[in-house]
């Protein structure tokens, strides 16, 4: 499952030495979030839950952790040419302001149909947004010209060795203030945060047991898993709407390899999992961030191998940036 | 405003002592709820904000400490006669959810015409519903009969001592936290809470400031603190419905001593401070959890004399109960 081979863990894009160096790194930059219980959802799900919140974390999601990571791992030549990336999401929030962090510019490429909101949240955290048409020609030629006429450093949002070093300091924070954790759920989207997770905890406990929660209508690991290599779907239909990537080249031999099983839930799993956020846990998440949530109170967790052994589990809430508009124009 | 007047310190319902008594008491029982901060929160308000999250408090409130503190204080002859309250809001679910603890019944008696989400969270929180009539008599009649019928210990939902000394805890908690802070900003309804936070407050650090955030459609403590005795106004109008009780006689000579000010805030400013919680904080808050945070965003406080030596503030974001059914409507 892992362990002792020490020639293929170093053919992984990031082991333990290298999540620890970007802890130490990032450090300064970031917020170490806090665990969260409820006995209400314990007694749900019957049994012991940590929600490691990276909702609280630096804009709103996990994705800080390795836009520091990266940025501040460039030397200051390459980082005065600033950085570059594709996505509207909370990487490219994340991007943006790790760069405004360290004084340099961000320039993120965004399809001109991506929602305002999302547009608006980079440019708050300084981003300069860059226009592109919403194909993926387009992104590349816009991407192409900006890395030419500025020299920026492209940072791909989850295939990179520093981002998923990043991402797996969530495991060493976590480990440290639970130490009893068996097992630990993660969305899986890209496998940027996963990889990281499961690098790093696997490290420090080789029995601990890593998740991936996958949305039943975006589950290409589920399917690479089972097929023993990267399937892309033709289309992905999921509320999640931060879970629509696929692997990359880095992060697919570490899937392959340490994470134990996927389990996949369908979207009203997931709303329902908020509705449990919100209202018991009181953490406002996006449908991504609930999904280890749904997971665990799955029929499919229930009749997994994973199921009997699992006893205190660790959840990741991975982010929590959601429009909720139609809550604020209920109150008013 | 405090300080070594022994007469007048011991004059008051609860003091350093009984509550740090109360942390001991309650500590196997209630979270220590994590403190939040947020840059972009710091950069609107100009000031450094500390959240102190009572969302994440067992039942979704401060109030369980309160409760907690008041039912672990019986002698075991009383308590198992169990306890009663008349409120159908987060001191109704707290007192069951504690008396569960303790294993003995809690009689909570609410009126006939109380949101049927108010009576299934004190349900779930395992009390005994007594419906009454929704007039102060038919509440004191059968809250009389209960008594009588059961020898429950009636526990008030401020006017207590055990219930200001547990409240205090807050204050005790936040203090050790973030030893630089130098103003707190408490929701105010009956008192129990700023009372309670007051009395630790002053006594660890005299010059630390209380400010008391009210809805300008409940502003009975600010008309009380001008008039120098309790005004109870014969309406209320604000969507805080946390915030509408009036000030009892224990803990108006607090508030009337301890507090500095009062800051009235309009109900949009409320809403649009619960969008900042949901939406930068990622924090689940109720109206009256909010209430804080607009107090602090507020031209109130920031033509107040506290404005300019508030530095590092306190915010107890009280509590996170609230009904988001239209949300999940939207998601579904």
């Amino acid at each position: 499952m892992d362990g002792g081979n020490d020639t293929r863990e170093q053919a992984y894009a990031a082991d333990i030495a290298s999540i620890r160096q970007a802890q130490l790194r990032i450090e300064p930059y970031i917020h170490r979030t806090p665990v969260l219980s409820s006995e209400n959802l314990n007694k749900l799900s019957k049994k012991k839950l940590f929600f490691k919140s990276e909702c609280f974390q630096k804009g709103g999601a996990f994705k800080m952790r390795g836009a520091c990571n990266a940025i501040f791992s460039l030397d200051d030549d390459r980082a005065a040419r600033g950085v570059l990336t594709h996505s509207s999401g909370n990487h490219a929030a994340a991007l943006a302001l790790a760069a405004k962090l360290r004084g340099i510019p961000a320039y993120i490429i965004i399809p001109n149909n991506a929602p305002q909101c999302k547009v608006e949240n980079v440019k708050r955290h300084g981003g300069q947004v860059i226009p592109c048409e919403p194909t993926m020609q387009s992104r590349e030629l816009v991407a192409g010209r900006v890395q030419e006429e500025t020299g920026a450093v492209l940072v791909h949002p989850y295939n990179d060795r520093h981002i998923i070093s990043g991402q797996g300091t969530v495991a060493l924070e976590l480990l440290d203030q639970v130490p009893e954790i068996d097992t630990i759920i993660v969305p899986i989207s890209g496998g940027g945060l996963i990889s990281g997770v499961a690098l790093a905890a696997k490290a420090i406990n080789p029995s601990i047991r890593i998740l991936a929660a996958e949305p039943s209508g975006a589950d290409d690991v589920a399917q690479s898993k089972a097929a023993g290599e990267i399937i892309t779907l033709a289309e992905v239909n999921t509320i999640a709407d931060g879970l629509r990537s696929t692997l990359g080249s880095l992060t697919w031999p570490v899937v392959r390899d340490l994470v134990d099983d996927v389990i996949t839930v369908e979207d009203e799993e997931i709303v329902e999992a908020m509705r449990l956020c919100y209202e018991i846990l009181k953490v406002a998440v996006e449908p991504s961030g609930a999904i280890g949530l749904a997971a665990v109170l799955s029929d499919k967790f229930r009749t997994s191998p994973a199921w009997e052994s699992s006893h205190n589990i660790g959840i990741v809430l991975s982010g929590g940036n959601l429009d909720l508009s139609v809550l604020w124009e209920s109150l008013r």
